[in-house]
């Protein structure tokens, strides 16, 4: 199978993020009149159509003291999202993904996504990070900029880098696949490893580290496979396959509770429901779709 | 050519990052003896040793008020690097360029370049984002915790990726490349065009966005080349490949000031220094190793 066939949960945004608009002020002005959409949120967790999908509502459903983000046009309508002033304040719970995942079509869950990191953002960034003087919405909602006139740093939504791998053992009987479980998981779960790039390496040195660190297995080859906006709050997951030569691991137990070899008969049987005691990660997950694509590649 | 074989200026440190010891006050704490190694900065620009390469001193180098930022081992040896506090208040220049790649070999510009990225976020994060407070350096420099007891944030430091992509115009009779220019640019000099990965989009995405916003061409089949970390300020390059069916350049003058079409043999002679009024970017920048994988791919 192509990657191109793989369904990513998060990606593939309807909206037109319509960038030329950001700067310019009258026109986003303008754009918050009555036709305006304003996705509704509970805090940073979506609130669901009676009729299934998203909410939305109008500009005036907006809590007068929320700043407002646009995110885009949708079939010609500005859409907004509206930071609650009581995101500032506290800490935020997230959406339960039972409901998140079982009630939003793919279209939605991008919508969402996208929205959902930016709102967050803005919560967790009132203040400039460089002088501590507080900092507000510029751009519409893709900038924040500090009110401090000595200071007058721009900030910018974060999106922080994760690598994803799926490392096979080279010349094994029949192809065999790591995967590893933490603590928090629930029992016999297991996903593929990840971690966050760091200043100063690749995506391919961000893999062959982790790998190194968690599992103790030098891996070769690297290859990107496909990626995902993970608003969870704000990562973009980079999904690699990599050889290993050796299937000797030693296990971080400060990172991972357990990891062990998969047969690629045992993750067909895992995906089918069939295997007694292990599960793989659903299919909003990128580890779901780097392992259907791994037993699909042919 | 493979990919492997380029020469990604920034990658390829040799020091082992031990993120182990991070965590580990104690083992950070007796790391900070007469045997440890001070990356010598002038703010966050290296200093060169007389014998050419990055100059090293010891801690007792460091201004007693600097925090030391744990960077890892190199020939068993803890290695750090001191913020400045004049960077705390001041913006700090960057290095000098010609300076900076003419006188680092690949293995001094990694260890550079890694340490530069993280300097420079602790010195742009000394307050919390959340709340205002000050923050302290944690986990020997790779994390930043917030003061306040309500507030007890932690940060980490800022890695943003950024597409930079060869568009290919398909059924060219010879190979043909796209690539634009900055007004800032020196007169000549094109390179691969680029942007920000935003909230809410895979790499291909935002490739795609990019190159419609910028050049308005619609992109397919795009793939991932290769990737660079570059420490101005926290980027991490990611180097894509796309085909475009379209030859007709809807120039966004805001973003660039001109874009074009360049053929093979265009590309290999401005590659060889022999082209009248063309420039494409030096080395060091991946845009130079993704033409030159490009040139040389079959």
């Amino acid at each position: 199978m192509k990657t191109s066939e793989l369904e990513i949960a998060f990606a593939g945004s309807r909206m037109d993020r319509a960038d030329r608009l950001r700067t310019d002020a009258s026109a986003l002005e303008a754009m918050k009149g009555p036709r305006a959409r304003l996705l509704l949120l509970d805090g940073i967790a979506p609130r669901y159509a009676d009729e299934g999908g998203l909410a939305w509502g109008t500009l005036a459903d907006a809590d007068p003291e929320a700043e407002l983000v646009f995110l885009g046009l949708l079939e010609g309508a500005a859409c907004f999202a509206a930071v609650d002033p009581a995101l500032k304040v506290g800490r935020a719970a997230g959406p339960n993904f039972r409901q998140l995942f079982g009630l939003l079509s793919l279209d939605d869950l991008a919508i969402y996504g996208g929205a959902k990191a930016l709102v967050d953002w803005h919560a967790r960034h009132q203040f400039c990070a460089r002088c501590g003087s507080q900092t507000v919405l510029a751009k519409g909602g893709w900038q924040r900029s500090c009110t401090s006139d000595s200071c007058k740093s721009e900030h910018f939504p974060r999106v922080d880098p994760v690598t994803i791998m799926l490392v096979e053992l080279a010349g094994a009987p029949e192809p065999t696949l790591l995967v590893g479980r933490q603590p928090t998981f629930p029992a016999g779960n297991y996903s593929a490893l990840a971690g966050f790039v760091e200043p100063g390496e690749t995506i391919e040195e961000a893999v062959a580290r982790e790998i190194e660190e968690e599992a103790g297995l030098k891996v070769r080859d690297v290859s990107y496979v496909c990626s995902q906006p993970w608003p969870f709050p704000s990562s973009l997951m980079i999904g690699c396959h990599a050889w290993t030569d050796d299937p000797a691991l030693t296990i971080d137990r400060n990172e991972l509770e357990d990891a062990r070899w998969l047969t690629k008969s045992e993750v067909v049987s895992i995906l089918a429901g069939e295997h007694e005691t292990l599960r793989l990660p659903s299919s909003w997950a990128i580890a779901h779709q780097l392992i259907r694509w791994w037993v699909n590649r042919d």
